[in-house]
């Protein structure tokens, strides 16, 4: 089995080989392959720029691996700023060792995913550390996006605001947390990793009046609502029987004694819109398979501002707090 | 002593903490305080993107640290295309337990290396990884510049193009190998570890006849040149006895029986330029403390396209190969 060596890092002849017949191979694009030390990009007006470095473990779950989680991430939260997705940047870094089928798998994986945006891998960088320095493969993206929705804020959500969630929450979370301590499912349950530009690209052009929109990654939805009524001073409710969540995730935090509202996801996202826009949001929303089940689950209000409130079928309310602690290190 | 913990990483209370405390409070600029899921840029024209992955060690040495490289490095890379440095991105990897201290040492680097330029950091991301995924801490930079000098390229060098080094060579490589070896030097050898734009921006505003800079990174000048002979199709003779190296770098190549050539730099760049400006861009450079040593190493010639060739001081000459194999990993 070939493998990766130290001398694929190691800036000369045996790296140069990798990049070529590796990445540049699956990445290929005009302005990677013209790339120097940085690539050359046309950009004019407002841009969004982001990063974010990927650790998950495992590699590879059901629904995903740390090469789609790496691509989709970081385009949704260009996506997540109204921004179109356009330029990628992309680093590995590889433990001495690693298959070279293990991270072949992983690029192709990244390469499918960027077919669901028009976004390309325009630069990147490859490091081989030796054995033990680092846990098989880590992988940071960076991404640069055109503005097409400018003003998405978190601090822009008014009172009667919709809260909107795009689908069944905490599926990543689950997912990973299944995987990892060996709970066998009966039934599939798949990470909802996905690149979420198709389905905010639709909402744009329909003129929806989104006042922010955020994917609920680490945290979940209980970090983003949280933050959102900090950021605008308000209340927001949620109605706990609206939040979708599928069987196996009730199943999973029933078993482990936790909230699905913490859980991670890696291609949901929550929406606060206009009270007239709401429903229209949601049927476009359901065109998308990775939206079909969106939802309306609550409103912002008046009622205790800074605080997310949720409201349960029976009448009684809680505190939705803010998460604490490390639910679950290296989900993404 | 305050260690970072796994829930710094988890996208809840203690996470938030430690970005405002620590990133935002050294990092502090409107954009980044400002950024959501990414930061708005207002950029016009043409933009360099480049990324890179910093896994260094050891964290901290003789003339510098991860911080200081991981800016520096990024920002030199935008130089190199004749990029004016401006905004960059910051992800950290942190093992759980590193002490906090540690990390606050290497945040100020970053802030006084980023003093040097007019570069921000506009946007990050923080994960903390369980103890042993990582080795200490990976930083990773991505870089956007406004190129002022375009059409600068590894394949645009012509016949009798003068080849210039900002500096004595292979500091940096020697600097690590020297500390991970346990040699003990009488004199302080230093890595070159620097912020380069000063002096490119200095050669552009001098119009400077400049049709190729690359900083001779991993890899070391032997990389870079060869790079060049083979992209431009040229013959590029260096004279040995032309090469600044100091004492002590020579040292550590005797001792351990290797080339400075293919030995790491972190603020040394070659350049290829016009031969009517080469003396010029030589007193240009001398102006600067980083490249107070720059020196004319050799030219661009037809003898033997795609190679480099040294001529040494008695009249052999020999080929300088591109480099093989890893001479040290975790060098940047």
């Amino acid at each position: 089995m070939k493998r990766i060596q130290l001398s694929h890092g190691g800036g000369g002849e045996e790296m140069d080989v990798l990049i070529r017949d590796l990445f540049y191979r699956h990445f290929s694009n005009d302005i990677l392959l013209r790339s120097e030390d940085a690539a050359v990009l046309e950009v004019n007006g407002k841009i969004a720029f982001t990063t974010d470095s990927y650790t998950v473990t495992p590699l590879f779950f059901n629904g995903g691996d740390i090469g789609k989680i790496a691509v989709a991430g970081t385009l949704n939260d260009l996506a997540m700023m109204g921004a179109r997705p356009l330029y990628l940047s992309c680093a590995f870094i590889i433990e001495e060792g690693l298959p070279h089928e293990t991270l072949e798998r992983i690029v192709l994986s990244m390469k499918e995913e960027l077919s669901k945006s028009k976004a390309q891998i325009v630069c990147g960088d490859t490091k081989v550390v030796p054995k033990g320095s680092v846990d098989q493969l880590f992988i940071n993206t960076s991404g640069i996006g055109e503005i097409v929705l400018p003003a998405l804020s978190a601090h822009s959500i008014c009172e009667s605001d919709v809260i909107i969630v795009s689908r069944d929450i905490g599926t990543h979370g689950a997912c990973i947390l299944a995987s990892r301590e060996g709970i066998e499912l009966q039934s599939a349950l798949s990470s909802d990793c996905a690149t979420l530009w198709p389905a905010v690209d639709a909402l744009i052009a329909e003129k929806v009046g989104i006042r922010a929109m955020r994917d609920a990654t680490r945290g979940g939805i209980a970090a983003v609502l949280n933050e959102w009524a900090v950021a605008s001073d308000i209340c927001i409710q949620v109605q706990e029987q609206s939040v979708p969540i599928c069987d196996e995730v009730r199943g999973i935090c029933e078993l482990l004694g936790m909230e699905p509202y913490e859980f991670a996801n890696e291609g949901t996202f929550i929406l606060a819109v206009d009270p007239c826009d709401a429903m229209r949001a949601v049927e476009i929303l359901h065109q998308f398979g990775m939206s079909s089940n969106a939802a309306i689950i609550g409103k912002a209000t008046v009622l205790k501002a800074g605080r997310v409130i949720l409201n349960s079928p029976w009448g009684s309310t809680r505190y939705l707090e803010r998460p604490k602690g490390e639910l679950l290190p290296r989900i993404c």
